[in-house]
């Protein structure tokens, strides 16, 4: 019997699972598992409206500058929550493991879920664990799900963005997607480059704080980057949308790794950036008010909403011209998150 | 192009999943599926306490006698919820697509989730696809979490066992695993052995009518089949059970497979099944009640609490013996949901 790999037998449901679950997953998500042997766990629900998303993340390679699968699986149900306003909850987890997974790598992997969750202040309260055989998965995949509650009634969604609106982001775009690739490679990228992953819920009550129902809009630019975002919120909400290349910030090792290879950062993943969208008045307000939270330091209004020319969004570029700017168009980079 | 199969592009969050999402994936779901592009789904909360859980779904073969993987996972995280005595309500799914799955088979897949959602009344609201390249999976995996309400105070948990419970079950055993293994093997049962894969939440609401609090715990024997199901509730309860095999109904065609395969009908999957603890003076109304249900037609007592020996399980056997139960050692049979 080899005790450091998974085997098939810790899916099964019987002894294996069993002492698997007693042994490593609960003790690590030690605290906040308390749906113990239960089918289901038992909570208080929501005081206001209730969020509900879900996020599978396939992230290669699972460890990577910056984070690591685990801490990526609960920043983007988090992030996911906090997007709509909501306030983060309960978190739930589906793991899939691929048949001689190490039992270190799973215990790294649950720890940095642990500290990820106790940090953005949600508790995970129920999961699953199954084991495929060998070559039928690749390693880990984690589903979490997450139960959020709306406090307020601002009305924040893709479709509430209007003329005039101010496109903050928090800070530079595409260290997720570049520090993924670089560790996939095993480029030497030093310290230069890491995972923006982070859980937003905090700086966003910071910007409800300070914006009230002047946000209209709300959303972590992941999968795609800034551009499909951005993109997406225009033919949702049927407004032009302008922005200004020069005010992007983008880190310069990233803009860097990015030429070489080709890759344009404003279609490269986030995982610790939001786009706000906020009425003119409120909107340097608002900056301000992120750049006092750490996650926000480099926020910045990097272009607006516009009359006519519904679902559009034009680039003005530094060099003074102007450009469409489109969805991401097939795949650039797989396995990102 | 090759728009029969499932690309890596279709999950980069760019073009091609929109696509896939406008295309395929919203309209198999249609009318359940309110989260539009938004990073969540915005509901009302649970009237009574909240019910949250998750399980993730691998099973090989994806099509099998008497089920689709897309049956399955809302069958499994609804009978998760009931087995809460919870309303289920909510449903989130993610899903895992190996690159060159085909489209017309992810369909399907979606369509049965539907049909099943619809016939269990549970709304299917939030949802997110991941591609892996081709090999890094196998055809698809399935993670649905779920969230239902609990409105009575009743408690129905795996701890709530009491010496003199008459233990129940709505039908015979072993039918989902051995179906599945059918399936896999290309075996010829023709249509004598079909998955129970069912959602069971009306025929809890039907025993909770009947019994009230004299219901103790309800819970499906899913992987591990029952006797690990019935070892785990005794252990939790700290209390012994005594099963009479005679009693315990299993359809011959899964027996002749058991047999010639050495598998012991009492460790394999089922999921249309529960066990229901009951105190004995409403025992025989909830059998009743249940044989008046369509998943309950074959309701059965098959064992009873008893003082002494907590956490012991044994069998009566039906040549006169005693044996001791324990919990499924090993894998039995991979990848059966």
């Amino acid at each position: 019997m080899n005790n450091d790999l998974i085997l098939l037998g810790h899916g099964s449901g019987g002894r294996l699972s069993h002492q698997l679950l007693d042994e490593l997953i609960i003790p690590a998500l030690s605290g906040i598992a308390p749906s113990g042997q239960n089918d289901a766990a038992l909570l208080p629900p929501p005081a206001g409206q209730l969020a509900y998303t879900t996020d599978s993340f396939v992230v290669d390679p699972i460890f990577f500058p910056g984070g690591t699968i685990g801490s990526l699986a609960v920043h983007g149900t988090v992030n996911d929550l906090a997007m709509m306003g909501a306030q983060p909850l309960y978190l739930s987890v589906g793991l899939i493991i691929e048949e001689g997974f190490s039992r270190a790598d799973l215990k790294t992997v649950l720890d940095d879920m642990r500290q990820a969750a106790d940090k953005a202040q949600v508790r995970i309260v129920t999961g699953d664990t199954k084991v495929v055989p060998r070559g039928k998965a690749d390693k880990i995949f984690i589903t979490t799900a997450g139960i959020g509650s709306v406090g307020h009634d601002i009305a924040i969604h893709g479709a509430n963005a209007r003329p005039g609106d101010k496109i903050i982001i928090n800070g530079t775009v595409g260290d997720h997607g570049i520090a993924v690739m670089a560790g996939r490679e095993g480029l030497n990228v030093g310290t230069d480059i890491r995972s923006d992953s982070a859980a937003l819920n905090s700086l966003v009550a910071a910007i409800i704080a300070e914006a009230g129902d002047l946000l209209h809009v709300l959303r972590d630019p992941t999968r795609g980057g800034i551009a499909t975002t951005i993109k997406e919120i225009a033919q949702q909400s049927d407004v032009g949308i302008t922005l200004h290349e020069e005010r992007i910030p983008v880190n310069q090792a990233v803009r860097g790794v990015c030429s070489i290879l080709g890759l344009d950062p404003l279609f490269v993943a986030n995982e610790g950036k939001l786009l706000a969208f906020v009425a003119p008045e409120a909107a340097e307000r608002v900056v301000a008010a992120m750049k006092r939270h750490p996650l926000g330091t480099q926020a910045a209004i990097i272009g607006e909403v516009v009359d006519g020319e519904p679902g559009r969004v034009r680039m003005e570029t530094s060099v003074g011209g102007t450009r469409a700017v489109e969805m991401l168009a097939g795949e650039q980079l797989p396995r990102i998150c």
